[in-house]
């Protein structure tokens, strides 16, 4: 398990960053601004849910030792819970951003999207929410209740072989056919701006977070977030938590964040966290490495634990990505995190973070396989 | 499985009790009424939790058929989440209104009682929060979950044999050494109208509510939830949810609503249910006698079965004593009556129901076992 920090705080990292050349401030905020999710918020209003914040105050307790309270650095968990959220993931909310804002002639040509998970259910819902077609490419060894889902929404399946080339080749032909609007899982500003409504939401329900914890895959989730928390309050931490793998080292954002360059060429995670497989895109990207202060990675052994706090204490059903953010909280890099001072300045000792507990499609078989005694 | 429906209106038979000189109408007033639970929640409000009502379209979808839906019979369930109640299930309430009741000096003294789950880990956590001792007499037996609860409460455990004598034994014992109070977990009226309070939440949640079904097994919440919501709209339905036992048939509160007197010579049922396995008691029974409107037993198959239906759509983490509710709510018997012109009167044919998914203390290897393909 390792850990990333920026030196310098992420305002002056924004600041540097919009001094070069190449990267101008408008690179990002093009398709991904406060305003443009202030827009899609308003826009999805009548269809997504507004997703309840929990606390427990046992997992706080299990936050700090006994150190740690006498210092008063001690940390108070706010948890998000897009378990509840239609579809029972976040994605819902990018997907219905998305359709909202095609054509009327678009939209009688339906969408199109490849995935295995959590996007193509929520695409098929939102598809189904406005009554269009939806026709989902899905690559072989997607979790059953995912693929059920795509079915009880709808979804028109075409199955294909678990690579890239192939996803990308069985979608472009359903757009020939069908006119279709390819709808990306996370490399596209109304995805992006559709996923930061939970970023608002949070601060408006929890206004004074210190830190926004977010598992990150694709990016399109943490894009949307930092740009929503940090456009409200500047000086709040946001922290992608990212699974490790089990076999080679597969954390793409750490390196990239580390290297603070684009890095696409390690393997695809070995990590139950099946909804955490994907790479950051040429949009998700540039708002990560300038709005994302840190990166921790958390290993699977870190992730059944998480998950099992989370059954056993907040009574939630999570699936296993929902449990990175969780994870990377209880990780001795966070803990050092929070006991020192932190280079991005005035934040208290103690700290109200919030935690975003991404999506709840598990398959109860693999539950029963990891809760197993 | 079986059903029991009254003949006649519920109000009805509440005067028609009224009317018999044994059973006088303050019977169960002087212990269990509107006032006395609106009394309990001001009293418990600064402590326990107003827990959340949830909904899933889904699973409202799967209660009707194509008939169903074109003759409007339909069903929207409200599912009142008392798994999010401190202490992971509804017997806070009960707890906590008891111990603020006490005086000074018995506060002091600390509290006590005989208990294998729930109860014993919302008293001691109730205990903790005003600071005095508890001391719980725990049956061999019991879910570790449950055990591990009681301890990080900081309750002292006393184990003994899994008889009523030996658990009454033990318990008197401590009262005598420790003069602490015995607060009973259901044959008490601080306890049933602690429970109650779930019952006006749960109106002022959902007014129209046109059905509550509430797991029974002491009849403690039973008896406060029908009370608070007849008291509120007396035309709701109240329906308790029985498991019949995996072995010998254990249904004694259908049997004793068919008999109309208390019976309580039936085995302890064999129920993955753990939390229902007590008898209702001479406080509870006149309640469930008269303000109980009918009774609908469930198969173990048909509790699993609305467990796995409840983690997979709601994403809620129940015991199985929590899925109890909507294992009723999802039979056949339930069904009839939807579509029936219930004796009871003026119900719509499209019905609100209530369930109340009373807890979420769990063995994960419990579910482990459950969910294993």
């Amino acid at each position: 398990m390792v850990l990333s920090w920026d030196k310098g705080p992420s305002e002056g990292k924004r600041q540097k960053v919009a001094k070069k050349p190449k990267e101008p401030k408008s690179e990002t905020e093009s398709y991904a601004s406060l305003k443009l999710i202030q827009d899609a918020a308003k826009r999805i209003a009548p269809f997504a849910k507004l997703t309840p914040v929990h606390t427990c105050t046992s997992i706080d307790d299990m936050m700090s030792d006994e150190t740690d309270k006498i210092e008063g650095a001690t940390v108070e968990l706010f948890f998000k819970c897009e378990t509840f959220q239609k579809g029972g993931a976040f994605k819902f909310r990018g997907a219905m951003n998305s359709i909202l804002q095609l054509s009327k002639a678009d939209l009688q040509k339906g969408v199109v999207t490849h995935s295995s998970g959590n996007h193509a259910g929520a695409l098929a819902l939102a598809a189904k929410t406005k009554g269009i077609p939806s026709y989902i490419v899905v690559p072989e060894g997607a979790p059953q209740c995912k693929l059920d889902a795509i079915e009880t929404y709808g979804g028109e399946i075409t199955k294909c072989e678990a690579t890239v080339p192939a996803r990308e080749a069985a979608a472009a032909r359903i757009q020939e056919t069908t006119g279709a609007t390819l709808i990306p899982p996370y490399n596209y500003g109304p995805v992006i701006c559709g996923q930061g409504t939970i970023g608002l939401e949070f601060m408006e329900q929890v206004p004074d977070l210190d830190v926004v914890i977010v598992p990150i895959s694709g990016g399109g989730m943490i894009s949307g977030i930092a740009t929503a928390v940090k456009g409200i309050k500047k000086d709040c931490v946001v922290i992608a938590a990212e699974p490790v793998g089990a076999g080679a080292y597969a954390a793409d954002t750490f390196e990239s964040k580390k290297r603070k360059e684009l890095v696409d060429d390690l393997p695809v995670p070995d990590t139950i966290a099946d909804g955490l497989k994907a790479k950051m895109g040429s949009l998700t990207w540039p708002v990560v490495r300038d709005k994302v202060d840190a990166v921790i990675t958390v290993t699977e052994d870190e992730i059944v634990a998480a998950m099992k706090i989370i059954y056993e204490r907040l009574k939630l059903v999570v699936e296993p990505s929902g449990a990175v953010g969780l994870a990377a909280a209880m990780s001795t890099q966070f803990k050092e995190f929070n006991r020192k001072n932190p280079p991005w300045g005035k934040i208290s000792k103690h700290k109200k973070v919030g935690v975003v507990l991404c999506g709840g499609n598990v398959d109860l078989a693999l539950l029963a396989k990891l809760f197993a005694p």
